[in-house]
This record gives C-alpha cells, sequence and structure tokens, in this order.
C-alpha cells in the first residue's frame, strides 16, 4: 500500500486524503536543533532513540545537527535505519536466540552496532556469533536503575556481566546504559529530577564497581525527553537517549514545553447526525489511546467522547464552532510513538503545502 | 519488510521468530463453520466484517463456507479484499470526499459494492460520481440504533435519506443497516439481549417507516459477535455483520464461550533480571492494550503487570514454571481486531507445524 495516500508533494495541505500522520517540518526541525544545542552546550552526546520515528530520514536530520548515532529498540528496527544509510547504532533491548543473533551479526558487519546484554549466556551466545563471522560487535551492560523491567543489579551482578563481555573474544565492551522509564512520563519536573537523580545513582554506582575493577567506560548512556535536563547535566553520563522530543505528544506536552508539538493526525468529519456530534474518519487503528484520548485542535470546546476502531466520536460545545461533513480536524495523539507505529507514511508539511511523504521505513519491525 | 520473518511454512512452530501473530488454523476453521452453521440453521446470511482480518484468504474460506459477502470499514480495506478476488463487498461506513468516493466508484466498477450513508448531502455526492462513471453502486441506510455514533435516527429521518437514495441515479437503494456496537461486548448474556432487542426496536420501526413510504428492502444488516445469536434470530434481520468470532480475543470470551480462541501473539523471554520477573519480547507495537493487558498462557499464575512498546513485564508466581531467557510463551490479546492492525502475517498453525505465512493486504487501509 505505498502509494495508497493523497496528494503528491508540493500539494496544498487541504488536498490530503484521510487520515495522515501529519509532521509540522518547522516544529521537529526547530525541536532537533533545540535538543542538539542543549546537549552541546551540556558537553554530553545524544543518541536520539528511532524507536519513534523508525525512519531514515528523520535520523539523518538528527545526525547533521550533531547527533552522535541513534538507537533502536529491535534488530529490524536497526536494519531499517542501517539500510538507509545511518551508520552508528545502540540497540537498547537484548537480543536472544539464534536467528536474531545471526542478523545482529549481519548488521554490525556494515555498521557500528553496539547491544545492550544482562546476562552471562547471552554473552557467550553472541561471542560464539561474532567470532565465527570475524564481526567486532560492541557491547554495553544494562543496569536496572529502578525501572524493574531488564538490566542487572548495580555491583557486582552487573559488574560480572561486565567482566565476561570484556573477556569474550568478539565483544568489545564499551560501557553501561540504564534507561530511568518509570522517572521520563511524571508530570512535574521536581518528581523527574529526584526520580532521575536516584535512578543515575544506580548507575553512577555501577559504573564505579565496573571501573574499580579496572574496565574503562567508553559509554554511560541514560535518560530520555522528560529528563533530558537532569540526566543530561551529569558529568559522567556521556549521552542521552531522548526519542519523542522530536515531534512530543499529548502525554508529554503535560510535562514540558521546551518542544514544540509536531505531530498530529489529520482527520474529517464522515458523519454529522446531532446538532452537538461530530464523527470524524479516524480511530484505533490510527491514532493510539495507550495513554488516553486524543485531543480536537482548533475546534474550541470539542472533546472525544470515545475512539472505536475507524471513528472518533467527538462531543461540540453548544457555543464552539460546528464543522461541516467533509472538513478536516487535527487531533493530538496522547503517545506519538505508537501512533507512528500504525502508520506507513509521514506527511511533512511546512508553511501550508505538502512538502514531502516519506515511508515509515521501520514500521512493523518489532523483531 | 514483507520477507521479515521466520520460518517458512512447513517448518515446526517452534522455530518462529518472536513476536508472532499466531492464528491456530483449526480453532479458525472450526469458528467459521459454526458461525455459518448457526446462520444457515436460522434462515440469516452471514456477512463477515472484514476489518477483524483484513485479508482475502480469511475471507474467501468465510465465503466457501457460505457467507453471503464480506463487510469492510474503509474504502482501501475493501480495496484490498476486492483485489483479493472478494466480490460482494458492503461498506459499512460513510464514504466522504471527492477521493475517497472516486476510489468508491472505482471499486462499483469491479465488484458488487453497498455503501453506508446517512446524509443526502453525500447522496447527491455519490450519485453524482455513480453518473459519471456510469456505475451502479448499492446504498443502504445506516441508522442509529442507540450507538450515538453515525447513522440517522429512525422514523422521518431515515425515510428522508432513503427517498433521495431511491431518487438518485447511478444509486440503487437496498435497504437499512444499524450497528448495536454499545451492546455486543456486554459481558452478560442477559444484557447484550435486551440491549440488541432495544436497538433493533429501533432498526425495526425505521424499517416499517420506509416499508410504508413503498421502498422494499432486500437489506437489513445488524449485528455482531456478541450479538449473533439474538439479532440474527429476528425474522426480518437478514444478514449480520460479525467479525470477531473467527479468531475471538481475550475480551469477547469473558462475554461467551460459542467460539475458541483462534489467536495469540508468541513472544520470547528475553531478561530474567529477578526470580519473580520474566520481560518478553512483545510490547504495545505488537499486542494492543485498548482492552486491558494481554493475558499469558502456558505459565501458571504468571500476570503482565506492565507492556511497554517493546517489552511485557511478566510477574511470576512463587509456586508457577519459570520460563527460562529464551522460553517462546504465547499470549492472548484482549482486542483481536487492534492487534492484528499492527501486524504484517498471519502465522497460520495446524498440529504444530507452520501451514501458511499469510501478508495482511488490508493492513494500515484506514482510508
Amino acid at each position: 500500500m505505498s502509494t495508497d495516500y493523497l496528494p503528491l508533494p508540493g500539494s496544498p495541505v487541504e488536498d490530503l486524503d484521510t487520515p495522515a500522520l501529519v509532521i509540522d517540518a518547522a516544529a521537529a526541525d526547530e525541536n532537533i536543533r533545540k535538543m542538539q544545542a542543549w546537549c552541546d552546550s551540556h558537553n554530553v552526546g545524544l543518541r536520539p532513540h528511532g524507536k519513534t520515528h523508525k525512519t531514515p530520514f528523520w535520523a539523518h536530520r538528527q545526525l547533521k545537527a550533531g547527533a552522535i548515532g541513534l538507537c533502536a529498540s529491535k534488530v529490524s528496527e536497526a536494519e531499517a535505519l542501517v539500510n538507509g544509510g545511518v551508520s552508528e547504532i545502540m540497540i537498547t533491548s537484548e537480543i536472544i536466540g539464534r536467528p536474531k543473533i545471526q542478523r545482529l551479526i549481519s548488521l554490525a558487519s556494515r555498521g557500528n552496532v553496539i547491544v545492550a546484554v544482562d546476562d552471562e549466556a547471552n554473552v557467550r551466545d553472541l561471542s560464539e556469533a561474532a567470532v565465527a563471522r570475524s564481526v567486532d560487535l560492541g557491547v554495553v551492560v544494562e543496569v536496572d536503575v529502578g525501572q524493574n523491567r531488564c538490566g542487572t543489579l548495580p555491583g557486582e551482578p552487573t559488574t560480572a556481566v561486565a567482566k565476561a563481555v570484556d573477556a569474550a573474544p568478539g565483544l568489545r565492551f564499551e560501557g553501561l546504559m540504564g534507561y530511568e522509564g518509570h522517572v521520563v512520563g511524571k508530570y512535574e519536573f521536581e518528581e523527574r529530577k529526584s526520580g532521575a537523580e536516584q535512578a543515575m545513582d544506580r548507575l553512577l554506582s555501577a559504573a564505579d564497581a565496573v571501573e574499580a575493577a579496572g574496565l574503562p567506560l567508553n559509554v554511560l548512556s541514560a535518560g530520555g525527553t522528560g529528563t533530558y535536563n537532569v540526566t543530561g547535566a551529569m558529568d559522567r553520563i556521556t549521552d542521552i537517549q531522548c526519542g519523542s522530543y522530536i515531534f512530543m505528544d499529548g502525554d508529554y506536552l503535560l510535562a514540558l514545553d521546551d518542544f514544540r508539538p509536531a505531530l498530529t493526525v489529520l482527520a474529517a468529519v464522515i458523519s454529522r447526525p446531532a446538532p452537538d456530534r461530530a464523527v470524524l474518519d479516524a480511530g484505533r487503528k490510527s491514532i493510539s489511546i495507550d495513554r488516553g484520548m486524543p485531543r480536537v485542535l482548533g475546534i474550541p470546546g470539542a472533546e472525544v467522547v470515545s475512539l472505536s476502531e475507524e471513528h472518533a466520536i467527538v462531543k461540540l460545545s453548544g457555543s464552539g464552532r460546528k464543522p461541516d461533513v467533509g472538513e478536516k480536524v487535527a487531533m493530538l495523539p496522547m503517545h506519538g510513538d505508537t501512533t507512528i507505529a500504525m502508520h506507513s507514511h509521514y506527511f511533512v508539511v511546512r508553511e501550508g503545502w505538502l512538502e514531502s511523504v516519506i515511508e515509515i521505513a521501520g514500521r512493523g519491525c518489532f523483531r
């Protein structure tokens, strides 16, 4: 369905068929510039997470601005970036099992790939595969900084895995990563700040123990959009892994306004069955609701009361404007990453014109 | 990414790479047979909703069993079915705006297409486009049976639109449809029964008024999986639009056990960072959570406590089995339709072997 869209680049935005994933190019550019400028002035690397955009197009804009590389969640997502010309990739998940490890090694033979580990058996598997293909694979040990997802505990468990990596042929021990995913989405800055500080205490204590064991760290990577200016301001952190800042979303905007909303889903009114009701042609198959209902932009008082698979039911306020059938309406999703994952194209808009239509190369790359 | 999967058909299911959308072929076949047998014995047509599977492969199995045609939510979804050889399609949403209407008319020139309307201006647009292309387009008027989404009210408003359709050149008035979407998911049968009866009272009263105005009805279409045996048992209903019954899902299984669960997402354990915790490689980008957290199958006491974009965090019970890193685990999504919409392939399994890998042709077809 790669041509399932209208119109072509160069057309006025009013002609866009719906639903469409629309990016405000100026806002995204500004977000890219602003985050990079912050990192540059704080002497920390920016390694943007590609799980948000899944697309070489945006990765290259981030790299041109000064990013040191991209992150990816999965091997296939990393492939989509490397295939599009990105050469520095950190895979922030553990890669388990022979088929995925073989893919990973192939990828590492044509890009500089760093992968996360938290288990010595996995270290052995990676090492064997790397040696068999004469490939040099970068490895960071993932530390559980309080998210209680993957990762080793700081101290002896982390140090043991780090030593195993360092001793394993074919593997290049790069350092540690930790992701304070349990903190980045808190709405109050003070909560994010204290949460990130506690999380980074764990990462730094893990780093101390690893260095004390004689293993120098090139990489100490952490952070997300919500904690960029806390985690990124810490002396020893080498780089931050922010993803959402490029487009923001309704949920992140409740937490911080340092970056501009750049992502909307354009929908159309397909029914006006009652004076206070409009039904739009975008539902759960084009806007995620895992962080709540999308917001309606441009119609004061209008509110999404329910979202079915292909419809949004919008309640119109008595005093607000009443859109006609056929009118196009912009919706702000509460969660960008999971919304983007359902689309095949970005419609990139600048000053009212469709500037480019970008295929989402990493769409569905969850393996 | 159409080859982003392993292994090939004919392989043992243990070799499947994860996450993978797995269909138990025997269960799906039995569901198709059982729903069709029920409809046959109750003298009602079955017009399965293609929004669930989005795939000619499953549509043809339903048609071979005896279905009278398929439903689709969107023009592009209908295209995916017609392109795969399905010739009878009812589009259950209003199709608004010139680009989509042009697509619809092209589709109607190569299949028997019926479309829903609820607005006289839309009737004029459809008629003009059909006449310009000398195409005959079937039309049903959508009645709001209490869902408060799209649709006209029973009585004069519905009759007025029906008359407009009947009078419009290029359009063929087929009848009425109503969808009791506010009722189908209730967990108690008695609630579904009384709710569907109320909803169908509205549809039948609309039908009475339309017939009294001299317009005979070929089609009086309604119903979903949760109400098949209530709505489908009503004398005047010509066909029911059930979709989910083919695979079922965790949420529907809480309401009825007439059909077997056929759909799971296979995931793998990628980390065992604590004795009571396993982390799987499937998250919100491969399993929807719009109706709740997926269930873990095959590990007694195991429970998904959180699902991030690419990870499921599973709490293991003290007494239950503890899966190793690398072990594959089947997850039952609470909502099939929105889970399927994120995948590119079905992995169809029979007796432990991968029987076929089916591309989801209608994936992303939300226009």
